[in-house]
């Protein structure tokens, strides 16, 4: 693949290998699916295939407005907020995000106490405000939205909104006010958004060459779509992978890098996948695990309990190493042996060493490598999963591209907030919540 | 019982109610646990029931003692941190500890650029060092301890660690050096130790109220093991409502607190849960998840997806809300049905709706409401679960205190950075993985 990822699949079926025969309906439904997917047989979902070629200007145009603030915030959830967490954590870093110029806020949650705890900290000070969605009727979004519009008393100049480029409420606002605002492809599904303007915009005001993230993209998309024999196309075989695992009782899959700048990655992971494939009774569910710390907290699990996971493990080369120095107490002499070696070592070996635990056990694992964590790395790395549920999800015989599952609630949502129109929601949300509620202790 | 938190068990079995003869015989089993682990049948491993008890003189002075510092740094991994950062988020928020006096820093990943990154933050500050490990021999934990002690240029009074009152490297070290030191009592384990001074050294230092949270531990304790009831008792209910569904093909045991300070709580439930009971082939797999956000990730693969998890969700009241102002705006006209009403109120009633459209959907769903917030409550919430794990672990037949399953990869670590005595398992490890890296692309 010529790419910084290495992919081994050497384990990848766990104890049981699937028959010839299932394997080659398994390869047939696949290669189907890559062929549509690459073909664009169904091109209205797609948008996400050409963000790798987009032109940048409007976003660093934008990114340089917002650097012109003490802080911004962003208002958005799911998809509009999961992978700019993801690229901040992977790329700047937890602690250095504390103090990144602007500072970055995310309302996703509209959870009170959080809001105040972030207006304590942001009154007072210059800030820019952007809302995400498409459609601007997310409620969760435009609550927050609202209210961060109130307490900039009217100065549309300070805001910016990234949302579909013709219809929906957000597009009205545009018009109305006149407030900057950044394109959100009606092709592009909130959870295939990270690499459109919606995960760009913010990383590129914090500094991030989201040039670096579309062009690893890019080669990654080029090298995938090229390559049409299964057997060297790693998206084709892992799709191949997680069909055999669902309807072999494998019903989760695990992703655990091992470097905590991923810890959002499998955040962002959880969403493409669960959403994407979970309908029509069909789909795994991804577990988001962190490698070395869920060794102190899921391996037990995974290692002795039932044998229904597929692990995926992300071991990542480090920049520069940190040693380990000798201990000059005679109480610690035991540990001689860290001395001198690297924690960036010591934390790979116990990638190595829980993959290969995993796989002594007769379960499947998947071992991803990456040669650097860098933004073209990354970029990748984003391109290869959407990829990669894509083909599953058609393969599988559903969209991976919908998520009609969960209007239910939302309309039960409306309802109680009294939203007009919605009264029968509300009272069957209320009759449903007094089953729930029958039995109080 | 006369607690904060109600326990709503009204649709906890999903859509396939077990039979008189299936739900006769849970109930056995879950009462002849509940009786083998208040009589304390095996007592070794329950110094965790003791805990609400404990006299917390030294962990205050300890306490007063790290406020004289800018900074602390807490070493440690697993249930060593994850009950730390439940605490901070839950009593403090995310917002308010970047800017907690002292600063608090976790070094429990072994990962190289975190712990650049943090030293970036720290150096030149005057700072603490707190171990935790009960051994010392934690291969992430000391080898981070040695690396901040070889900052600290051997001054031994900057250093407290939490560790066994008698045996074990880092008392060794205790012993030795005369640093300060912690009891963690050789009966109380990692994942029940959060009461223990393992959590509550940092929470008493950032000014949370620890008396407070050991009197909530205190009344759900007492609480539950007055209620010899089943039916009275949510403790037995709930462990009943687990075995049920793991033996109906439901593996997974979602917890789904709508409140983003209860992140973290997932976090810590997931690791009491997983490792406690995912041993001989049994155990369900514990899914963090967080509402609202997960409303926009993984509900779709709930409602839609395969009937395979048991669904708990808390709902939290709030203090005080924040009201949704009028929008000035034309374009926003259609969202004035949420103008004057709560950010809370909205988040509530999105609980109640996700729990309807579950339980409407045939999905099993249990509900606890949090009266509140605090101290007191979470202590109820922490024991609840210690409590509740222990007793479905007893009744499923394995021992939910031990961990043996983690044991193998330690090994393999210990052979692949060159422990002595650890040879054969290095050529072990390397064998497995030639496995895995066998067909790479």
């Amino acid at each position: 693949m010529g790419s910084s990822l290495k992919f081994a699949l050497g384990a990848v079926w766990g104890k049981d290998l699937p028959s010839g025969e299932v394997l080659s309906s398994l390869k047939s439904r696949v290669l189907s699916a890559f062929h549509d997917l690459v073909n664009r047989k169904d091109p209205s979902w797609l948008g996400w295939m050409d963000l790798p070629d987009q032109e940048v200007d409007g976003v660093m145009e934008a990114a340089d407005w917002l650097r012109g603030f003490d802080a911004f915030v962003q208002v958005g959830i799911g998809g509009s907020a999961l992978g700019n967490l993801m690229l901040h954590q992977a790329l700047i870093g937890d602690i250095e995000m504390k103090t990144a110029k602007p500072c970055f806020y995310l309302a996703d949650n509209p959870d009170p106490m959080k809001l105040q705890e972030m207006w304590k900290d942001l009154e007072g000070r210059r800030f820019a405000l952007v809302g995400v969605s498409k459609s601007g009727s997310t409620a969760e979004t435009t609550s927050q939205f609202m209210w961060f519009l109130d307490k900039l008393k009217g100065s549309y100049d300070s805001v910016l909104l990234i949302t579909d480029p013709e219809g929906g409420i957000f597009r009205k606002f545009v018009n109305e006010t006149g407030c900057r605002s950044l394109p959100l492809r009606s092709d592009v599904g909130g959870r295939y958004s990270v690499l459109s303007p919606v995960g760009l915009l913010s990383a590129a005001a914090l500094g991030i060459p989201v040039d670096q993230l579309l062009e690893g993209a890019r080669a990654m998309r080029d090298g995938l779509i090229s390559q049409g024999d299964f057997d060297r196309n790693p998206a084709m075989r892992l799709a191949a992978c997680h069909l055999y695992h669902e309807i072999s009782q494998r019903p989760m899959a695990v992703m655990m890098p091992y470097s905590s700048r991923l810890e959002r990655f499998s955040e962002w992971f959880a969403q493409l996948w669960g959403e994407s494939l979970g309908k029509e009774g069909r789909g795994t569910t991804p577990i988001r695990a962190l490698g070395a710390i869920d060794q102190h907290s899921q391996v037990q699990l995974y290692m002795e309990g039932p044998d229904d996971k597929f692990f995926t493990i992300i071991d990542v080369a480090f920049p520069q190493d940190v040693a380990i120095p000798q201990a000059s107490s005679e109480a610690l002499k035991s540990l001689d042996y860290l001395a001198g070696k690297g924690l960036g070592e010591m934390l790979r070996k116990e990638a190595m060493a829980t993959a290969s635990a995993l796989a002594g056990a007769g379960r499947p694992v998947m071992w991803i490598q990456m040669e650097r964590l860098d933004p073209r790395s990354l970029g990748e790395l984003i391109f290869f999963y959407q990829f990669t549920t894509a083909i599953t999800g058609l393969a599988m015989g559903v969209n991976p591209f919908d998520q009609p599952g969960v209007e239910q609630g939302k309309r039960y949502t409306y309802g109680l907030m009294g939203r007009p129109g919605f009264e029968e929601e509300a009272e069957r949300a209320e009759r449903a919540f007094d089953v729930i509620s029958s039995e109080v202790l």
